[in-house]
């Protein structure tokens, strides 16, 4: 009978780090093995022919944070990306050229090398592929590519720089968007509270983040992981989430425009979560103002009713359910680090 | 004999570092005791009821770097005065609200504590009194104020900063003009390799650096330290100089604006020179490219032809005098150092 008895006791202790409960506060709080998918890759993948050097990266953060690649010289890439707002804007929709209100809120840098896809619509197969869009749009920063590369072959600093990074290359679009994707691939959170607690810092988590993870994961509640997978919480995936602006005249028909299949009209691409408490507002169409709002959104089962019903259903989570998913959230950005400016090469 | 031969060569010896003789090559190399008039204090005067705590340095940085200080929410007075410009933006004119051209150069934040007036026609007088301004002005940061002091009275990080730094005082344009003008007295450059020069390093400066010093300050050569005078390479005055901006037909009368009196038209403050050579293009129009056009400027005369001749006149400098002035405005420049930009409290 004892022994019996001890056989239960160890049933219960392994069922209850396998099993998820249905009730919050039920849920195990320590994490399993099966957590540790979500750590995150060192450093993120790099082409064979761009792979980072310590030259490469600082002419990218250098590039990256010049104006002068902008036709009016005030715009940089870190206009838009910046470091301040989680490497977005704190804008609901982007301001490019001359302040001209953009369709599409600023993604964020933030882990963005761990991407299969750039951009909300994944039209970019890499960051290399993504660097020189911006410069090029006449929304963003309308650069006068001519003008543009003329100068960076002209200009001192830079040549050594670029000659350092990549002897023997031109100094043109493809050295820098190789730079500054390399750059970008620096740009990295990976050290959230969060993490923390995969590692074994039990104290890393509230009582509430961990159940709010739980919920977040769990496919009958708020079934998030679904599509914010592990472990840079995206499936680099595009889905319709019904948001309001694909409900309007105008649809915004997101992936549909580079991959014409029905199930991709006002679809987007799953954003990661990384960082995401410093980047509001939400969505691509920064139509939520908070976190809260977010999952409210998901709860409600989106809002559009549109001739494709968005791929998202009701979740029925209760505020409390909610609120741990939302404090969750919160624990997944990386303590504010020192960010020093590079040095700009002067006019 | 062999005693008047003694004194001869001591007479000599101190005519040689007392006197500045007229030829280039023959000026004394090393900083005499006079010269240590051009070593600035250390910290700049501030006004009685705000001198500079390290909370109100804090939260005038975080103010001075949030955009959200703008209408658009993507000006922050660090887009026109940028660290990596010299505090400057690198731009002719500036470009402000909706990337409007404006008609005068962005000038410099470093040390402008030691300024007795601010703005190019020293409207201001203090950094408290101009820090308002370009958020008020529809051209530039076109801020709507009742929505700010709203925001910034409920945001909660800078409730608590505004407490921090300004116990018991509200969050109004007071307390934001104290903190940001806080935050501008820090920004200093008194570290150049001329100060290193005048401190005892006499490898800080070239030969031809000493030669351009000395005819800076020579009456009867550059004079340029007339106006530029020690210690922060300003007068603090307003001059006419004759720029072709002032000779258009639609002048830009400077300091006539705000004291009308005949010799104030077109007349526009001296710009300290330190770290001058970060912040091309120069003058309030932005007109000269580079440093060699400043000198070449001012050894031509001015270009001006108009009701009010420019108080400047033809220096008749040869190439290698105006070299040299040039050669020591660069050693004006304090070595870049790691600037680390502000957490600002997310949205």
């Amino acid at each position: 009978m004892k022994n019996a008895c001890h056989a239960l006791t160890i049933a219960t202790f392994y069922f209850s780090f396998l099993a998820v409960p249905a009730v919050a506060g039920d849920y195990i709080t320590t994490p399993t093995k099966e957590d540790q998918k979500w750590l995150l890759p060192k450093t993120p993948p790099a082409p064979a022919d761009n792979k980072p050097t310590p030259a490469r990266v600082k002419l990218g953060k250098t590039l990256f944070f010049d104006p002068r690649l902008s036709s009016d010289g005030n715009i940089s890439c870190a206009s838009c990306h910046n470091p301040m707002f989680g490497w977005s804007d704190g804008l609901p929709t982007t301001k490019g050229h001359k302040s001209k209100v953009l369709g599409r809120a600023s993604p964020t840098v933030v882990n963005s090398g761990h991407n299969t896809l750039q951009m909300w619509d994944g039209r970019k197969t890499s960051l290399e592929d993504q660097a020189m869009g911006p410069m090029e749009s006449m929304d963003e920063m309308a650069a006068d590519l001519p003008s543009l590369f003329k100068w960076l072959n002209a200009e001192p600093t830079y040549k050594t720089m670029f000659a350092k990074a990549y002897p023997g290359e031109a100094i043109d679009n493809k050295t820098v968007s190789k730079a500054i994707a390399s750059f970008e691939r620096t740009v990295i959170s990976s050290n959230s509270p969060f993490d923390r607690w995969l590692q074994g810092d039990k104290k890393a988590l509230t009582k509430q983040q961990v159940i709010g993870f739980r919920l977040f994961s769990d496919p009958n509640k708020g079934n998030c992981a679904a599509c914010h997978q592990a472990p840079n919480f995206t499936d680099g995936g595009f889905h319709n989430i019904g948001l309001a602006s694909y409900g309007n005249s105008n649809p915004d028909v997101g992936r549909f425009a580079t991959k014409p299949v029905k199930s991709m009209r006002g679809a987007f691409k799953t954003p990661t979560l990384r960082d995401i408490a410093l980047t509001a507002p939400y969505f691509h169409d920064g139509s939520a103002n908070t976190l809260a709002e977010v999952v409210e959104h998901y709860n409600r089962g989106g809002v559009t009713k549109t001739d494709l019903s968005p791929n998202i259903k009701p979740l029925n989570l209760t505020h409390e359910e909610a609120d741990a998913i939302v404090a969750f959230m919160q624990a997944l950005t990386t303590p504010p680090q020192p960010f020093v400016l590079p040095t700009l090469p002067a006019n």
